[in-house]
């Protein structure tokens, strides 16, 4: 409300109109500061009284969640209204199903915010790049999981600690489980994937892994590779079909993708004409969803007022092939693998013969210097392999008597 | 057309009805291989035949230049047929006059490709973050000058020498005067920021300098400094006015602009609500040209059958207020100087009094080890000043006579 307040004269020489806001629901409606300048408001505390209001012509919902948002969605929809949302998890659960209600009523639907705040991301897709094919996708797109592995990564911290941090500043949840376990980055895949590949792709299609188990001696050990570690969101075409996961993975420290600090979020799209384009942004916040919000305010007003309604779902599922989903055990990458073991004599050797029996090929083994004798963490990359004959191998691995803990398998995104 | 040609199906998928190539004109054209399955074409040398052409909507104009392409999309838009351009220079020198006529004659007009070609900068202008109000842009739009800079820098080559090697591979032109020195980018740039800041601004309002004076030994400090060097296109909002410039600028290399490399292009801008955002892809190539052109076709072709014609100019200068050019001359910045002196003693003296006359405060002195007296290089770092005391003091200090060639003064952009 602010963003429409202060740039109401600027909105209206874009679009040759003015957006007026009409009326506001909120549970504690009493409490919202309406910014002067945007006239008569109505308050209410009942979403319906905004739904029906004939004055009404876009409704933007800001509830989030698949409750009662997607009652004020539907409804808006099927009374004709258009409707502009920031919410990912509705959109990655039932998106395909909204956009034809939108469609069948002739309404406008728009869903900037849901994914990546402030990037642009939806225009970019919809638009920009549209006449391309898009061959793979990167995306980092939780910004408390981007955080926390940028605060280990400069600061040496455990998880546990960075994150009893980010929880006390505010800028991780108390309950951080959709966070910190990939959740929230899967809904945020989900939409952009079916809008990249045009299928129908919902959250549990999607192989997904959480960052808890990074330590301060894995950013060691992917730095001297070369490479960092983020919670990497990735979307390939391949022969076989479309690989879909969520988890951390080393990133070479040269690519642009790397230098994704803090709480921003990105999207690296690899197109089969256009090559790469990078898109970098803050993921949340009220200011950078609020650009979406009336970004897509805007363009929905202007569809509006010219007459045109939404024609083609960007989820239409039958539109470029049905998603068939592919384990994620076939995925073939090479991978890093960083134990923490008893040190004693012959730990290489048993650790080698178990990664040739799965016909694994061994790429390199490194030890950075380290006292403990006790829990002496060590790392082996091994070649291109599939996820499957890794984690047969991992499993092996973890029954031997010197382990310490269960060994870490993070893929090395190499191609970027 | 091979873009056209080999998504054809997913075009239509997208869009809900088929584009047909109707008509091709080139002077060659009985040279050009047209794809298979773009069905039967008008092929022809007589650009007014595809122009008068009835069942031609839209004329994709990809000559370049301001003579006859002019007269094309002035001839189209009278026509009432819409235009799609790659013309830059076209665009940056009478863009806003073309707008005007299309809006009133109801055509629409599309010109992606016209800056950055793999970046879909206008999209993400005109719909993606059209609801903020933007404080800055920044912008690296001109490849070949990138490449140069970026290849001095990973080999300490001299620009002569990347230059005639550029030029050899085919990167660079045989007159590289319109990348080198800037003008390529000064029109890129007057087109991005009077859609940014909507203002009519053309290419001769920006202060513009090329890269031809940058050394190996320029990175060596830039580095030293933490920074790096690029040829920076920058649009600044500040209490005066609006600050444009197009100049080899010292920026820090933990700037996620530091990271574009070789022939690539990226745009920073700064918004006042949705803070900061980046955008990065290839700046040109047939490829990438031409999914910004297929995607301009699409969206133009979508707003035909819905009946939308364009309503408001992105180049209105009344809009957003007129453009007042501020002299570059009043920019406060901090400034990397870096001489060439026969050594002598009292070199660091004359300069520093020198400064001090014209109220400069010295930073740093910096000087890296070196076995030429006759040919001394080192740098003076100086706390922001205005360009204009700049300019002066390095004026007075290319009469001293122990200097081997004038002084390079370069503004350090440490916000980014």
């Amino acid at each position: 409300m602010t963003i429409l307040a202060e740039t109401a004269q600027q909105i209206e020489q874009k679009l040759g109109f003015p957006l007026r806001v009409k009326a506001i629901c909120s549970r504690g409606v009493d409490q919202v500061a309406v910014p002067a300048g945007l006239g008569d408001v109505v308050r209410t505390t009942d979403w319906r009284e905004v739904v029906s209001h004939p004055e009404v012509d876009i409704v933007a919902e800001l509830v989030g969640g698949t409750g009662v948002a997607r009652q004020i969605v539907e409804t808006s929809i099927d009374q004709g209204k258009s409707v502009v949302t920031a919410n990912k998890e509705m959109m990655a659960a039932i998106g395909s199903d909204l956009w034809e209600r939108a469609i069948a009523k002739s309404s406008n639907l728009a869903m900037e915010a849901s994914v990546a705040g402030g990037i642009p991301i939806h225009a970019v897709l919809r638009e920009g790049i549209s006449g391309d094919r898009i061959a793979a996708l990167y995306g980092i797109l939780n910004g408390t999981s981007n955080y926390i592995l940028t605060e280990i990564e400069k600061n040496g911290s455990a998880f546990a600690d960075v994150l009893a941090d980010a929880q006390k500043l505010g800028y991780a949840e108390a309950d951080p489980t959709a966070d910190v376990d990939g959740h929230d980055a899967r809904s945020k895949l989900a939409i952009l994937s079916a809008l990249a590949f045009g299928m129908k792709i919902t959250a549990a299609d999607i192989f997904t892994e959480g960052i808890r188990r990074i330590s301060p001696i894995d950013f060691q050990y992917a730095h001297r590779l070369g490479h960092t570690i983020r919670l990497i969101c990735a979307a390939r075409q391949t022969k076989e079909g479309l690989f879909l996961s969520v988890r951390p993975a080393l990133i070479p420290q040269s690519t642009i993708l790397a230098n994704v600090q803090g709480a921003y979020n990105a999207v690296w799209v690899r197109g089969v004409y256009g090559e790469d384009t990078f898109y970098y942004g803050r993921g949340a916040g009220p200011r950078p969803t609020g650009v979406a919000v009336v970004s897509d305010l805007m363009r929905v007003a202007r569809e509006i007022v010219s007459g045109s309604p939404e024609r083609v779902s960007p989820f239409a599922h039958e539109r470029l092939g049905e998603f068939q989903p592919i384990s994620v055990m076939k995925q073939k990458r090479a991978y890093y693998l960083r134990f923490k073991v008893e040190d004693r004599p012959g730990i290489i050797a048993s650790l080698a013969s178990i990664l040739a029996e799965k016909n694994i090929s061994l790429d390199a083994v490194l030890q950075l210097p380290s006292d403990t004798k006790s829990d002496l963490p060590f790392v082996i990359t091994v070649e291109p392999s599939t996820e499957g004959a890794v984690q047969k191998a991992v499993a092996a691995m973890a029954k031997l008597d010197f382990m310490v803990e269960p060994p870490l398998a993070l893929p090395m995104e190499t191609s970027l």
